[in-house]
């Protein structure tokens, strides 16, 4: 029975902890053993792990090499369980912000958002005639809406061509799952109307933005990423936050293409073909919302939405060199979203700049009034961005073990990003070590995998698994494994890690780190039919992820660089909880030293110049 | 693979429910298919359960037959898990309260409850000499103290006299399990001082109170009922329950008996011999707080605390003649209390009165000030219970089949207590239907075991099996088998029946009940080594039980009557979220009512008389 006994760390008093930076509390860096599948590799696994008597074997392997069972089911763990990491509020006095009346509707609090901006947004006539790259910014849309030197409907009608386009091109470019040319003619006809008569109806109005294929939008089904959900869960209308686009008047350009289930973070999908990196098509965009970062970078949308369990949002914002914001949890209503997990996952915005990122999380922020009166933040406020006092005094958290647990050029890249923000705001780092990482990743995992195993497994029963792709059943099978005892240890693993960090935000204001361990990589051949299971990648690309889902706390990622190969480099912030007001901040003041860097993408469309 | 199919329900729209008298939702009873098991059948049982082939095959069969897997495992369940039942606070405005500061200390809220009790509990010289048999109250203990008629010190002896001869009977009562003549005359010596110098805390100054040995309280070991729970998980100091009654000037008289674990309804223990009866010794005193019902029964305290995780205080309390108060989830901290479960578990206090169930109530209710700020309620009520004005136009909600689902004595004993309190006070009986009872047990049981199972773990691991009860074996196996995808269904499962209670709460004020589906039994000759499997009764001890607990429901039980054999029956009021003061209206209308025919148990010391 050697082979059943694992003997399980015992975790001492968390206020035991030194937390500073020469604490001897060891950086444990994952534990990943398992080499990089993909074709007939993949089916032969997934195979082995359906059959009942070998896959109860080969999990119990897995979880034990993985450590699992060491550092959360056998674990010894004396504080209660945190079933869900919703945050009392807190009104934390941040510097620089406008309070928001909480009864405003979507399009007057993205007026209030506007009303945030820095003048040179509102105000740039030079755009793509400055000597650097930018995106369009949903302003820009506005602007030249506003001018009549364009209207939504030749928008529209130029973003059915571009999407058209990349999908022909000998890399497809795969970025939407579903979209429909004639609902978006129709919600473009509408918007120009609106500006013909003088009436927009918010800065959004006749904004194309994507939606990833996990949030329910009329008139497309929602898939998921799969063959089958949709079949068996018909959308019956639009989620939350898009009914909240739509009453500003933005075009719901399509559904983006995602990781199947969100169940991975390479972006590889072999119903819809893999969403590439407009930085270099042969490369991934990242997952799980891989197409609505890529469409974001490739110049189709100023902005569009994901959702992100375990990093999701920020991972392919990062790897396709975008801004990706992740709200504290319970900032933005769940309800039609796919029911994938409970506890960790959220909708989040990728947007081309930071200023989009915050008009768009305005559109679409803020709890319904049935909601349980608890957990609605009683106090609504916005960062002032255009503020001439940049805010002072900001202390950033760097665990140097951590942070520097990534490729050479992430770390140098980030390095420097960090040092060069530091100097010229006159902000502090503070060195900090963060406990127990690795044990947090595992007790996520687990988490999420058993959450999205409970959803579906009323669907799953009735599976046909051909439907499913390989990679996949894998995921589903790993997903199935745990017992009641480890969901429950995962919990009072999330109680310890909210209290240790906790503790580090008594210290700093925000926590830094890449967002990546790895930039986006090669899209090989071999995964076509079957996906791929790329553990080591996986693990560096979720690596700086965890806390943002299994703790609930805001994050952002920001493009500061690139690497040798040209693939952008992202640095995170990740903040206490309900501070997005101070991580925009933050985040905005590191655009605004790296933006004069930032290089145009390889595959991109520029939907407001005529040409 | 046919063994290993089992469909699982679909579970319709709660907004679809028809929760009216005439609904169509079939009351399905419990699906108990185990003959009673003692001796050497519970061991083989146990074998059995604990080989890992057999076991395996054994708890799938368990499982399905119990209609774990079609009601719950592989169920369709749309609402999302709802994981803790603590309830956001809401001012129900109820009738004839007292608003108590909340910074109040304990001495001073239990002031604030001594001023809502009615005169004639204030000042009642007949007492023993009255028609019908009454226990001694605390403010009988109070007024024999203050007026030097007799001392703590003097109570204290009696007590111990008394404890001594209870254990020496034929069949001796084993009401503790420890208890310490110094430290409880050591108490009882600073009481009596305390008088002396005119200076009381409180009206529980020198009244002895006993602890559920599941809570932790100095000087004892907190053996939770096993013979080996406090050598790995030593007693550091008091529970913030139990310090809060010594704030009061209480004795603490010792750890009552419980059920093993908590793991049983019946207080069958083999290592500290079972909780008696005192209206029956050959009786079962009921779990798992069989020891602090039995005290309190027969006289040796007026009140004791226990701990109600699947009606544990309230079940006892009915066999044992008296009142059981289960307060709201969250009302009492939970510090010091052994961590056998987070979710469903809280501290319970059973009395001789309602009244003296208000005193200890007030005493230890409120939570610390560290706690998070959602779940302390802002307002703290106590019922003004000599208000000439008795509440009026109550609502009681009855669902007849689930309320005649019990012996035919309990049956017609609650139906006339019921009718007797309506036609008294002119209250009103709702009829409804409370769709998927049995739904909600399984659910509750399922949650309770994989919480037991998660807390216990690292001990188990380590735990010589031989020191563990038979029966106990079998409990832990059993809780050991659910994965987490069943744990999360059952949270989904609390989430909708927490639904259904809202749209019943929205009928009526109170749900009500008998509080057990049968009265105390038997205890054979052949539990006394290996304990006693007995899921028939059990199912029908715990039958009314669920939603206190799954729910966080308040809830009070209160003696009504007794069956042909002399037996107590309790009947039980279940409430609405916070609603403690209304239902200890309606407890106390239905005390009233029926103190004229309480009856004096076999087992009876009377400690104020000096006979």
């Amino acid at each position: 029975m050697g082979l059943f006994k694992a003997t399980g760390v015992f975790y001492k008093s968390v206020q035991n902890f030194d937390l500073g930076p020469s604490s001897n509390e060891v950086y444990l860096k994952a534990n990943v053993k398992a080499p990089r599948m993909a074709g007939f590799l993949v089916k032969i696994f997934a195979w082995f792990l359906e059959s009942r008597i070998f896959g109860t074997l080969l999990l119990y392997i897995l979880k034990r090499n993985n450590l699992i069972h060491k550092l959360v089911s056998n674990a010894t763990v004396e504080e209660p369980p945190m079933f869900v990491p919703l945050h009392p509020f807190v009104d934390l006095n941040e510097q620089e912000v406008k309070h928001i009346d909480s009864e405003a509707t979507p399009a007057e609090r993205v007026q209030h958002a506007v009303d945030c901006l820095p003048l040179q947004v509102m105000n740039s006539p030079d755009r793509f005639q400055s000597s650097y790259f930018r995106r369009w910014t949903i302003m820009d849309y506005s602007r030249a809406y506003n001018s009549g030197e364009l209207t939504p409907r030749a928008v529209a009608e130029r973003f059915i061509v571009a999407v058209g386009e990349s999908s022909n091109l000998p890399l497809p470019m795969c970025f939407f799952i579903d979209y429909d040319s004639g609902d978006i003619l129709r919600q473009a006809t509408e918007s120009t109307l609106r500006y013909q008569r003088g009436q927009p109806i918010s800065a959004l109005d006749g904004v194309p933005i994507a939606i990833k294929d996990e949030i329910d939008c009329s008139p497309y089904p929602t898939t998921g990423g799969t063959k089958w959900l949709h079949k068996v869960r018909p959308c019956t209308g639009d989620a939350c936050c898009v009914m909240r686009l739509r009453a500003c008047g933005a075009i719901i350009v399509g559904k983006t293409n995602m990781h199947e289930l969100g169940a991975g973070t390479s972006g590889i999908n072999p119903h819809y073909g893999s969403a590439r990196n407009p930085y270099d098509p042969n490369k991934i965009a990242g997952g799980s919302s891989s197409g609505s970062a890529a469409v974001v970078s490739a110049g189709l949308c100023p902005a569009a939405l994901g959702v992100d369990g375990g990093g999701s949002v920020r991972m392919p914002a990062s790897l396709c060199g975008v801004v990706g914001l992740k709200p504290t949890f319970g900032r933005i209503p769940h309800s039609g979203v796919l029911p994938l997990n409970w506890t960790v996952g959220m909708v989040g915005v990728l947007a081309g700049t930071l200023e989009d990122a915050l008009i768009v999380y305005a559109a679409i922020s803020g709890q319904l009034p049935s909601h349980q009166p608890t957990t609605i933040p009683p106090k609504i406020y916005f960062p002032l961005l255009n503020t001439s006092n940049p805010i002072s005094e900001i202390k950033l958290a760097r665990y140097g073990e951590w942070f520097n647990d990534c490729s050479d050029e992430i770390r140098l890249c980030c390095s420097n990003a960090l040092h060069l923000l530091c100097e010229h705001y006159k902000w502090k780092t503070v060195e900090v070590t963060i406990p127990e990482i690795e044990t947090m990743r595992l007790a996520h995992y687990l988490t999420i995998g058993s959450e999205c195993n409970a959803s579906l497994s009323s669907y799953l029963e009735k599976l046909d698994f051909s439907e499913s792709g390989w990679d996949v059943r894998v995921a589903l099978s790993v997903y199935g494994a745990f017992d009641s005892k480890e969901y429950l240890k995962a919990q009072k693993i999330r109680n310890r890690q909210m209290q240790i960090h906790n503790n580090i935000f008594s210290k700093a204001d925000v926590i830094v780190a890449p967002t990546t361990g790895v930039t986006a990589y090669t899209i090989f051949d071999d995964v076509k039919e079957t996906g791929e299971l790329d553990y080591i990648n996986g693990a560096a690309l979720v690596r700086y992820q965890i806390a943002g889902n299994f703790l609930g706390l805001p994050a952002v990622t920001v493009p500061v660089g690139y690497d040798t190969a040209g693939m952008p480099i992202g640095l995170q912030f990740i903040g206490k909880p309900w501070s997005e007001p101070t991580l925009m901040h933050i985040a905005f003041a590191m655009q605004a030293l790296c933006n004069s860097a930032y290089r145009k993408p390889q595959i991109f469309y520029d939907l407001l110049n005529k040409n």
